[in-house]
């Protein structure tokens, strides 16, 4: 018996999709259940920072994971409180004093009137200064038995499609999956769901449905994560910063295929390739999403 | 003879991928392609506006499109000039006078230091008063058609993966193909491309790869373009704004199967949905992107 997820989904939450009338391409018509997409509009303090297209579970890790892996709160600033409003859809996250991010965006606005910019340049500062863990490691036992137990186990997706999941591991097992309408949200909700419960990224590796880009392997440094896997593919830069971060980066993960284009050192070839196994039904056939 | 595509993918252009190394499952030493993607800074006039991330080509189509789709650019704006310098990864589109929308945000600035986010009140605004043809029409035998065509034209995606496609289509006709890393670039590509060669939007429909959510939907309507097709699924504020608007939504079209979810009244069953048909190699197995 696998050992139950810390997080999972929840497809049978009636706030999450929503049944839709509709005809299919012979004409009958069909019911069909859709995910919920709805903006929330993040404040931190006083200063509204933006507003997110989400499937709405979870506002407090979006909220807290947003600001983190923007560079715009620091692991080590004080929260005093994350008010939630679900008739205004807004969510504030407080803190004692004025952030340095409110500073350097108070500062910015009154020099050009344009700032949310800025928060770019300070995330790459950042980026090269962390160091991840050189004696992590990937067996490829774990890597296909977690593509099975995340593609079998139930979630939106197989409920409603369109949607993206994200999961924290550790060793062959899922311990936090996270789903949402924005890809970078479910990779936000898991950052800020560990932040929130004072779980570290040691031993942990991440797994998620969307590409490899460049903003995907900036936040997963960020967070401190040595492992990045995916069942889609790569964008050059993403490869290029992974490299530079000493990132493993693993994609195009289907069944027992997988390409690695950085870090290869923390693989450990454990399984063997040619024995046959299934992914599950899941993200397969007339709902793969893309 | 098909006849050609007015703007199709070019996967041979070296600018636009790059080969890297890396290992796959079996431990072998590979190379593959991947798709570039690099920071693209668009200014209106002297006004900083957003930092795409973008595969980089047609950044004029891409400028336009954007502020076009984000209605910061009016149809009946004069564009004076659009200078992109490929070093600096800036584009910058000019109008005689500043804009409405620079009006705005200038206000905007000055009294609340935050205004990216104003764009959207005023996109839900033109949105509502867009009026859709109601005599266009989608024939399932076009639709199987555009798809058999579409994803057997050579692209990025086929050669790279990890990119989305937008097509402008006339009937049976794939049109203009742009595909980018951002699924909202690609559309704003065409946007931008049908601004600056004068297409009307008269009998076209549009085909992506991505899903249909509330953005691209609302996209769509400001192209006004009637008749939104995709592979992939939907979001319930999709569904609800394509039905407000009176768009005909079409998604997980996938071989002969499809759903159609809102403007049904323009569909034309035509084609015998179970005659055997091939979709082509191109979009399925192991590259399939999310």
């Amino acid at each position: 018996m696998a050992e139950p997820f810390l997080v999972a989904p929840d497809p049978d939450d009636p706030a999450l999709t929503s049944e839709v009338e509709g005809i299919d391409h012979t004409g009958a018509a069909v019911r069909t259940r859709v995910p919920v997409e709805r903006p929330l509009t993040l404040y931190l303090n006083g200063q509204e920072i933006v507003t997110m297209m989400t499937i709405g579970d979870r506002p407090d890790c979006l909220a807290v994971g947003y600001l983190l892996n923007q560079g715009m709160l620091a692991r080590g600033d004080t929260i005093t409180g994350i008010d939630h409003d679900p008739e205004l859809d807004v969510v504030v996250v407080r803190t004692p004093e004025r952030t340095n991010f409110e500073e350097k965006l108070r500062r910015k606005t009154l020099t050009s009137g344009c700032a949310q910019g800025t928060a770019f340049g300070d995330l790459l500062e950042r980026f090269e200064t962390v160091r991840l863990d050189p004696e992590a490691e990937l067996r490829t036992s774990w890597l296909y038995a977690l593509s099975r137990r995340i593609n079998t186990t139930p979630s939106l997706y197989l409920t409603a499609g369109a949607i993206h999941g994200c999961v924290l591991c550790e060793a062959n097992r899922p311990l936090v999956y996270m789903e949402d309408v924005g890809r970078h949200n479910a990779i936000d909700k898991i950052a800020g769901w560990m932040h929130l419960n004072g779980v570290s990224s040691a031993g942990k590796l991440f797994y998620t449905t969307g590409r490899l880009t460049s903003e995907m392997v900036i936040k997963c440094v960020q967070m401190e994560i040595p492992i990045l896997v995916s069942r889609s593919g790569f964008t050059a830069w993403g490869v290029e910063l992974a490299r530079q971060a000493g990132l493993t980066l693993v994609g195009r993960a289907k069944g027992k295929r997988f390409l690695c284009l950085a870090g290869a050192g923390r693989l450990r070839f454990d399984a063997d390739p040619d024995e046959t196994v299934s992914d599950g039904p899941s993200r397969k056939g007339a709902r793969e999403e893309e």
